[in-house]
């Protein structure tokens, strides 16, 4: 299909009515991107806008932008150019850290229920798979980068990812455009320029199609990765269905690879990073020889940002718990929002009967305190988080709210809510 | 883990009292599996037996050999050469000839229940998931080498395959070894040898751990595979367990991608080739289709080594049909194995009440014959063949048998099965 009619019909298909934005760096693949969607415009209306983001990492980037300056208004698109200051220090390279910064322009500007074009091509991706396969990257990763994705409620669309750059350049080519060179694509310090200019050529001496053999790969990859994932929605859902807690008797009942992919689909889900490896088999195998150990056993596994722990015969995955400073303490009225280390607390707290409750003290709770319960007297608050099945590492972070000497009420400022309340209290959380 | 210990190890899990054969090159890791093999059936008692596969397709071949004869004589391993003609004219190349060459000779030696030890490493296993990247392979040929796996009832096994060439090079050289070097392997008219040559030590100048990456992508595509493997078994199950006929509708409401692996599993459990990715969309396409259309809608989509057929709400995948050639007829007694142009027929058909039959004749279905059954009187077997659900693409290759001018039986020669019987005659099957 030629190029045009392609873009014609991705641009159809984009929602009527809704911005399409199209990531324009002002090199080949992006400048005749929006040539192509800007004539497409003429057959589907679209709003159709321009984004440039200026990494203001090289001297050259402001012929960047004067370029993407003249080529939109010639064909007038409208353009937004975000300026970004990418931190090379983050650990994660040069490449890492720039590519951050400019999903963070594009969060800034793409709406919900807007698309975002991006004009990566056939060989972008036979880069990418073959710099995750250089990683020893699994599915996920080998499956470079998808044809279409939801991000943020937002489509992102990569519409010449089956075309290579050849193809493009030639199409560049016979519609007279002119585009600018990053000079920092000849810089083969950085991984994907030396697979680019050394690597792939070579490949493409022996293997012509290298380029669109490695994509397909990558595609195919990006294929197993989906029905992993329905396989894990199958496990989850016959475990119950709740990624925070998975009965540890079912998941060890599951094949060790299956094991595996479901512990990392439910972290997927609740938004936590995946365990490395060697992490997920210390977890695993302590999983396994709990089973048949007492109830209360307690395992806990961390790695960088999340960590796995084993109570009452579930596994509970988890952001890494915060600690509470010890000497923290906070007066309260019972009414504003209650600022305190682990986020602010919309919470109220009323003395029945009374306009007023005066000044509370709030501190972490120590151990030993005792909270008069309606129709019950006087309980120790230990026994009463046991009794409420609250776990562990709930317990080590709750907050004690005291009027002078007497306790009035605990709660958990990570959840923000309430645990138990005194006989005469009232303890309110805002309605959703 | 010391390579030693490794093998030792490995030796160990192998079942007692089986032989271990170990598949000798005479090359650096064969010869070092090899002399690390010998030395752990000291601990470790087992039948050790070295298999050379002697290709005769270099001059230097029989000088493999003869190193292969001193090395086991010297080691006190019994050695068995296998002679084999590579017929490089098969369409899958010399290396692909060469290889199915080997597992012939691999089949004539091993028996059920023993083991086969390969010496391929994990440089071996980079090349290999790069040659089946550069192919555009799924994760089943990403996979590469397994490090283990069933093969006619006898183990395949790979204990050096998490170690590279270089390790087992600085070992050989420890020991004092003495190995040949193919020449071949220095030619880079074949693919694994330029990849060998070329590409791997390109990448390994940038990312030293580039073999280790790479072959860890493919246990990663390894593990991946069977798990889709497992999810294509749940959904088998839930469609009721039969790869022949697979519910069209319930196998039209799985998502796309599922039904990809189900048809491709199905024909893997049937021993039958996996239809082209072409193939497949039109395949399924049809199937979609055909929802809602009347029950005995035909749809047939044939690839090379197989088809499907829908018939009655079910995907049927078959062999191709084979045909009776026209004006095919035999003359039988009703006693001797009946030799037909889709196979031997172990079948007997004796006339109630007499010795012999007398010359009994055997020719293809033409339509409209009819049969005199019993109680029901006389027959067209074209009813007869729908009313017993007999699938028309059995209908097609069916043969009658005739006494003179009376249909006395009818039989399914690829089957090897009777379908239908005359008065007064009984139709027999060998018991099994």
């Amino acid at each position: 299909m030629p190029l045009q009619s392609l873009i014609d019909d991705a641009l159809a298909e984009t929602p009527p009515g809704r911005v399409v934005w199209l990531a324009l760096s002002g090199g080949l693949d992006s400048t005749l991107l929006l040539a192509l969607a800007a004539e497409a415009c003429r057959r589907h209306p679209r709003s159709l806008h321009a984004l440039h983001v200026h990494h203001g990492l090289q001297a050259a980037a402001d012929g960047f932008e004067l370029h993407c300056r003249r080529l939109c208004s010639r064909l007038g698109v409208p353009l937004f150019v975000e300026r970004v200051a990418v931190d090379p220090g983050t650990g994660q390279g040069l490449e890492g850290a720039a590519r951050e910064a400019r999903y963070a322009a594009f969060a800034r500007r793409v709406l919900p229920g807007e698309t975002l074009w991006l004009a990566q091509h056939r060989d972008d991706q036979a880069e990418t798979f073959l710099l995750a396969a250089l990683r020893g990257s699994g599915v996920t990763g080998l499956a470079a980068m998808p044809a279409r994705r939801i991000w943020r409620d937002s489509r992102v669309e990569r519409p010449l990812l089956a075309h290579s750059r050849a193809a493009l350049e030639a199409e560049a080519g016979r519609r007279g455009l002119a585009w600018v060179e990053d000079p920092s694509n000849r810089d083969q310090a950085l991984d994907r320029n030396f697979l680019r200019r050394a690597v792939l050529p070579l490949l493409a001496s022996r293997w012509p199609h290298a380029g669109e053999a490695l994509s397909r790969s990558a595609a195919l990859a990006g294929e197993a990765e989906g029905l992993l994932g329905e396989l894990a929605e199958l496990d989850l859902a016959r475990l119950g269905g709740d990624p925070t807690g998975l009965p540890a008797a079912g998941l060890s009942a599951l094949t060790p690879a299956r094991q595996r992919l479901l512990v990392r689909h439910a972290c997927g889900r609740l938004g936590l990073p995946t365990p490395p490896a060697r992490r997920l088999e210390t977890l695993l195998a302590q999983l396994g020889a709990r089973q048949g150990a007492r109830q209360g056993a307690r395992t806990r596994v961390a790695w960088p940002g999340a960590e796995a722990r084993v109570w009452r015969g579930h596994l509970h995955l988890l952001a890494p718990p915060m600690e509470l400073p010890t000497g923290w303490r906070a007066t309260w009225d019972g009414r504003m929002p209650l600022a305190t280390p682990l986020g602010e607390c919309r919470l109220r707290l009323v003395a029945e009967g009374e306009p007023a409750v005066g000044t509370l003290t709030v501190v972490p709770r120590r151990g030993g305190e005792r909270l008069m319960l309606a129709g019950r007297g006087s309980r120790d608050l230990k026994r009463l988080l046991q009794e409420a099945d609250v776990p562990p590492w709930v317990r080590d972070r709750l907050l004690v709210v005291w009027q002078g000497e007497r306790v009035v009420a605990l709660l958990d400022p990570q959840a923000s809510r309430w645990l138990a309340c005194a006989e005469g209290w009232r303890a309110l959380s805002p309605s959703r």
